[in-house]
C-alpha cells in the first residue's frame, strides 16, 4: 500500500489509546503517566503476515498472564482485546503489520495515597505496517552478533516473562555491539550462562540438537513455534541452561522473535561460523517456518471488508 | 493558586516538548517513542520552594552526567535548559514546583538501522504543583517502611547514578510493603546490603553516625545536602556499606528526595523504632533542612515578573 498518497488516515497505523481511537500519529501518552515515568506497564506484541494474526490466542494469552503478574488490570477483556486489534487492522487497511498491546498504570488521582495499587490501568493499542528487527538481507546473510559485557536485569529484580520496557540492560548491550562493529548483542545472567538479546530469544545448535536457554529470558511464541517445528522436522531440541562457552562453540546460532521469525547468526564476535552464512539447521526451520506462515499455520485471518465496530474499534 | 479557577492555562503545570511550549494536560510523547516503548530514557528533577530553584546547578550537572553515560545528546545546553526551566516555573506562576527534565532517545527514523546510535535524542521539561512522595502527616508521625525481598537491579545491568525510569523492581517493592501494611520499601542489593527505596536514598544513625550506603544508589543530591548539613551540625557521617542487619537495629532511620526532603522512618517491618515517631537526630536534620531553605541556602530565586522569552519558554 502506497500511505504516503492514500486517502485513509489510518493507512500509516491505527491506535486505540484508553477508549479512543486515532492516527498513529495521534497516538501519545501523558509525561506525568506512570506507564512512562516508572515505566510501570507490560505490553505484547503480535503479527499480521497475509491478512491474518499469527498465534492471536498465544499473545492475547501471555498478555493477561503478563498483567496479571504485574497487578495490572484493565477493563477490558480478552475478546475486547481481539475485537480492538482485529479493528485497527482492518482501519488501517494494512497486510502486513506489527501489532502491539499495552497496559499502563496510569497514577494516582489527586487525593490517592502516590501508590501504584491507586492507579488506573489502561490499554493502548496500535498497528502499523511491519516492522523488520533485522533487515531481509541481514537475515540472509546471517545476524553479526557479540556476547555482551552488560548482564541481563536479574529475574529476581524484574520478571523477563512478563513483557516489560525495562531494556536499559539491553541498550548498552547494543552499543557493545555497535562499538564492535556487530548488530546486536547476546546477554549473560552474569554467571556464564546465555539469556536473550534485545527483542529476541536465542538458540544454538550444538551436535545437532537445538538449545534455548531454560530461564532468564522472554517465553517467546516464536520461540514455542520453533519448538514445534523441531518437532515437525524431526529435530531434537531441549530447553536447558546454555553456558558462554557452549554457545561459542555451537555449530549454529539463530534468533527468533514476532518482529522477524527465525533470524540465523553468521557472526559471533570475532568468530565466524560456517562459511560466514547461516547454517543449514537454522536456515531449514527459517524456510519452514515461512512455508507454514504462507499455509495459514496458527492464523487467525481478518475480513478486511467488514463494517469496523464504533464502539470498540 | 486556586489553579480550579485561574485564567492562566499553565497554572495546573507548563512544559516544554521537544522545542514546544504547552500546558502540562497536552505534554504527550508518541507511543512508538523508545523513551517510553524500551524506557530509553534519563531524567532530573529540581525542586522549587518559595520561589527559587533548590541546587539547580548540581541538577543540571548531574542531568548532563546522566546523558553522558546513556549517549544521549540534546541540542539544548545546560544554559539553555536553565533558561527553559525557568520559564516553565515563571510560566505557571507556581512558587513551589516539581520540575522535571527527561532527554528521550526518540527513534531512528525510517531508513536508518533499528538501533539506538540511530536515535534523535530530545528534551521534554515540564513545571507542575509541588508532589511530596509522602503527606506531611507521614513525615511528622514517621513512615512506616519495610525492607523488601526484592532485590535492586543490579548496577552492572543499569547503572543507578544514571537516574532512569527501571522502576520494576521498585514497584515490586512497593507492593511488598503495601500488602504488608507499610508505605514503602528499602531495597537491597540481594547480597545483603542495602540500596535505596522507590525514590529516595536511605540513611542509618548507628551509635550517633549517620550512614548511607556506598553504591548501588543513586547519588542524591538531597542525599548530598544531608552530608553537607551533618558537617554544619557536627554530626558524625560515613558513606559505606551498610547491611541489612545493621540497618534493622539502628537507633534512626530516615529517606531523602527531591519531592520531599528528609523523612524519617517511625516502623521498619514489624520493628518501632524509638517511641513511634522521628528519632531526635532525623528531625534535627529535617528542621535545619528547611530552615536553610526558608533562608535561601543553595537558591536560585525566580524572577516571576520577568517577560517569557518567546524562543525558549
Amino acid at each position: 500500500m502506497d500511505t504516503e498518497h492514500s486517502t485513509n488516515p489510518f493507512a500509516a497505523g491505527a491506535a486505540y489509546v484508553d477508549g479512543r481511537i486515532t492516527p498513529i500519529a495521534k497516538a501519545k501518552i501523558p509525561v506525568t503517566d506512570w506507564g512512562y515515568r516508572r515505566s510501570d506497564v507490560t505490553y505484547d506484541v503480535v503479527g499480521v503476515y497475509h491478512g491474518a494474526f499469527f498465534r492471536l490466542d498465544d499473545h492475547l494469552a501471555r498478555f493477561r498472564a503478563s498483567m496479571g503478574k504485574m497487578r495490572l488490570e484493565p477493563g477490558e477483556s480478552d475478546a475486547d482485546i481481539a475485537r480492538i486489534l482485529t479493528g485497527l487492522v482492518r482501519r488501517s487497511g494494512l497486510r502486513e503489520a506489527y501489532v502491539a498491546m499495552d497496559c499502563l498504570r496510569g497514577r494516582p488521582a489527586p487525593g490517592l495515597p502516590y501508590h501504584p495499587a491507586y492507579g488506573r490501568a489502561y490499554l493502548v493499542c496500535y498497528a502499523v505496517p511491519w516492522v523488520w528487527l533485522f533487515t531481509p538481507e541481514q537475515q540472509a546473510r546471517g545476524v553479526h552478533a557479540i556476547v555482551a559485557k552488560t548482564p541481563r536485569i536479574a529475574p529476581e529484580s524484574v520478571d523477563p516473562t512478563a513483557k516489560n520496557f525495562h531494556w536499559g540492560d539491553l541498550t548498552r548491550a547494543n552499543f557493545e555491539a555497535h562499538d564492535a562493529g556487530a548488530e546486536t548483542a547476546i546477554l549473560t545472567d552474569g554467571n556464564g550462562l546465555i539469556t536473550e538479546g534485545p527483542g529476541f530469544n536465542a538458540f544454538a545448535i550444538i551436535d545437532g540438537t537445538v538449545v534455548s536457554p531454560h530461564q532468564g529470558a522472554l517465553e517467546g511464541i516464536t520461540r514455542k513455534t520453533v519448538i514445534e517445528l523441531c518437532g515437525l522436522l524431526d529435530i531434537p531440541c531441549e530447553v536447558r541452561p546454555l553456558t558462554v562457552e557452549a554457545f561459542e562453540d555451537a555449530d549454529e546460532i539463530f534468533l527468533s522473535t514476532t518482529a522477524g521469525g527465525i533470524m540465523p547468526v553468521s557472526r559471533l564476535g570475532g568468530r565466524i561460523l560456517g562459511n560466514d552464512r547461516p547454517g543449514p539447521i537454522s536456515a531449514r526451520l527459517r524456510e519452514t517456518f515461512w512455508a507454514r506462515r504462507a499455509e495459514g499455520w496458527h492464523a487467525t485471518p481478518i475480513d478486511y471488508d467488514a463494517s469496523v465496530e464504533p464502539a470498540l474499534a
